[in-house]
């Protein structure tokens, strides 16, 4: 199967960031061949589409989310205490595998519908997060998390590696769902629970290990009461602040700790919206990268930033690190796109396949319409897609060679289906917040 | 006329800011007559909508935007310099009266896609841009500027004045469009002007004045060495702190500062993507709204904040306010909705008039759909529409009403020659751009 679009905005997130007019991609199965401009080949039989002009990207890396927390979404807004009062009393007794199923699939629409075509989860029964990113046709890294807190799927630490191993068991080998282990915080999984996660990992080369670090001032003093460090630290001292760890958020990281963490070789997901939103900070973004660490864009779970677009992520990310730098000049757009794509495929490994349209990689690419006005005029592709664009403008995405969306339309999720299912949890919920509220 | 939309999600922003579900609007000619939930009147002959659950409120109010500035949109993104490099040499060779209507019929095509209804304007040869507002059916303040740096459209300041007089006899009495006088700013419009400016307002006490202040670093430290004073003491000396004044930004004002412009009655336009993305910094919202005055939350001109809908101001403003303190608290999802409607017009002096959905008011409303996947849950609409909504969840706007908007289609305006000139215009900017830089 050949298919060859033509006419495109190019942006094929090679190296040099070009923008190539009039380009076109060759995809042979699931592989792009070329990705360039010049006269189009003409390949009997080949699927042929004129992009008129729209710009073809490729598909976007979301590096840190919690997918079935799209149920939550606005749940408890602009409350501080939310994640006690309702939060964990409300997982504990309504995260279920149909559950996660239901906000996992809400959320694979959504991502699918904003051009991400790539994301690593971490949530609880994760084998069914898997299940539902296989059937959407994205790819996912799966993370099963670890956690000391009685959380909803295993009581004990020895349960929740049961519960990877059979996520590894399920999954390892597949071509798009990467099992990964996913130890919660080093409040929450303390330096033993961090040894045992580092060992399993040597055992495991190839599943991806993901932590929240470094993110909220009560971790902070956790990591500074119990063993005088800080967070980035404790870790180290774990022995996981290993090649490839996948550490989202990193706000509260000092000189020092961006050096280890460079030297370590870690990776980071940042998530703009989500701490703003919670008055945490902004993550020095730009020195991590200066420092030479791979720093993704991330929504994280929809509770925390509301929406899974990386689109909506886009203006905060580079507003913060220019309110940082008291200049326009710190993050330009360009970056940003690169963030949201080759070095978000680099923060999950998987920057050998996809992340940028290059011969040979996965044929992960979105289509983006130039026709809203507040889209025009174009002086620099990069700043319409960071300052301008909105995930409706995506009308067609395409993983490893399969349309997933055609036209707006998502063809692989049912979704009157997803969206009935997910409302039906949502009125369970309200019903559970309104006792709380009135027990309280 | 008499129109009735049932079965709404209603939003009126009446002083409770109340979600009525079920709620009905009733609209008799341009007026409401009733917006509030119960039973709904049977009226004969009336046009009945079905909102189908979707959210209906006030039209928004966008109080601080340079419309034909959409022609620069995305030009010099990100280079420091833009503003002496590109900017202003290029608004002398190119600002024409044809470019004020192109560039401002393509603003108010995205402000009515957007939901925004009634937009407050400062640009040049602001006869044709009322022209523009008029024929759009939105509501506008146009501000023709008045500046001292050989701007396109005025030598002098005398010029300057006579083009605000010839505004002012066009416009005056108009329904939907107010004339307004737009001194630059304190280093563009020195005290002497100013004075002049405040003189001709005692005049004309229908005619709104807008200025920029306490916006740039630079305008700082022109106010120390001149006067040795802040932006807001330059105005206060000049006799233009005065009520209604519609000051925009008011980044750099002071615990004096606020009190002195609260004592004396002025209003703030926040420009909060403008400001950051310049790295300028965060304006004290919270500070000033607690000291009684009235802030609206604007776009900028495109070349600034990029879009002009204020759905993607929304996350900005309430992020930044919680940053700077440090909790989820500040600014509730409800004040930022707050801020966007009646806030909005008491800011450009139409609360009585606009901004609310109440009986006696204008019919200006807008429907927002929550069929969008990132829509839902719903278990707060205000979070809804501050964290999710994006402007193509608008479907219909009414101003005085008549629809300008229905199912997405734009009535009063021709889509395609607005996009058609637009894009002429910015050709011949690209050229231009083109033959600095190889000049440079």
């Amino acid at each position: 199967m050949t298919t060859l679009i033509t006419n495109a905005t190019l942006i094929p997130c090679s190296p040099d960031m070009p923008v190539i007019e009039r380009g076109y991609v060759h995809i042979e199965g699931e592989t792009i061949l070329a990705a360039q401009g010049g006269p189009v080949p003409a390949i009997a039989g080949a699927e042929m589409i004129d992009a008129g002009g729209d710009i073809v990207m490729p598909g976007m890396v979301d590096p840190h989310c919690h997918m079935a927390m799209t149920l939550f979404r606005g749940l408890g807004e602009d409350v501080d205490d939310r994640l006690y009062r309702y939060v964990l009393p409300m997982e504990r007794k309504f995260v279920t595998p149909e559950m996660v199923r239901a906000g996992t699939a809400l959320g694979t629409l959504e991502l699918i519908e904003g051009g991400v075509t790539t994301v690593a989860d971490m949530y609880y029964y994760e084998t069914e997060v898997g299940r539902v990113v296989d059937a959407a046709g994205i790819r996912g890294v799966v993370g099963q998390t670890i956690a000391d807190f009685d959380p909803p799927d295993h009581k004990t630490i020895d349960a929740g590696f049961a519960l990877t191993e059979d996520l590894v068991d399920e999954f390892s080998g597949h071509p798009r769902v990467t099992p990964s282990i996913a130890p919660h915080a080093p409040y929450s999984t303390d330096i033993p629970v961090m040894r045992r996660v580092a060992d399993w990992a040597d055992r495991h080369p190839d599943v991806p290990v993901q932590i929240h670090l470094a993110e909220m001032d009560s971790e902070m003093e956790w990591c500074a009461k119990h063993y005088g460090l800080r967070p980035v630290e404790v870790v180290e001292k774990a022995g996981l602040l290993r090649p490839g760890l996948i550490c989202a958020h990193c706000l509260h990281v000092s000189a020092s700790d961006i050096e280890k963490m460079a030297h370590a070789r870690v990776c980071v997901a940042h998530n703009a919206r989500s701490n703003a939103k919670a008055g945490r900070g902004i993550a020095p973004v730009e020195a991590m990268r200066a420092a030479g660490i791979p720093v993704g864009i991330a929504t994280d779970g929809p509770m925390s930033g509301n929406t899974l677009d990386l689109f909506s992520q886009f203006a905060p990310v580079t507003m913060f690190q220019k309110l940082l730098g008291h200049s326009r000049k710190p993050m330009p757009a360009r970056e940003v796109v690169r963030m949201a794509t080759i070095e978000g495929a680099r923060v999950l490994g998987m920057d050998a396949r996809i992340g940028s349209l290059e011969p040979g990689k996965q044929a992960d690419l979105i289509r983006v319409s130039t026709a809203a006005p507040r889209m025009q005029p174009i002086y620099d592709a990069y700043a319409t897609l960071v300052f301008s664009a909105m995930p409706v403008d995506v009308g067609d995405v395409m993983v490893a060679g399969r349309w997933l969306m055609r036209g707006r339309i998502v063809l692989t999720l049912e979704r009157r289906k997803v969206m009935r299912d997910a409302l039906q949890v949502a009125a369970a919920f309200k019903a559970e917040m309104a006792r709380i509220d009135a027990n309280a």
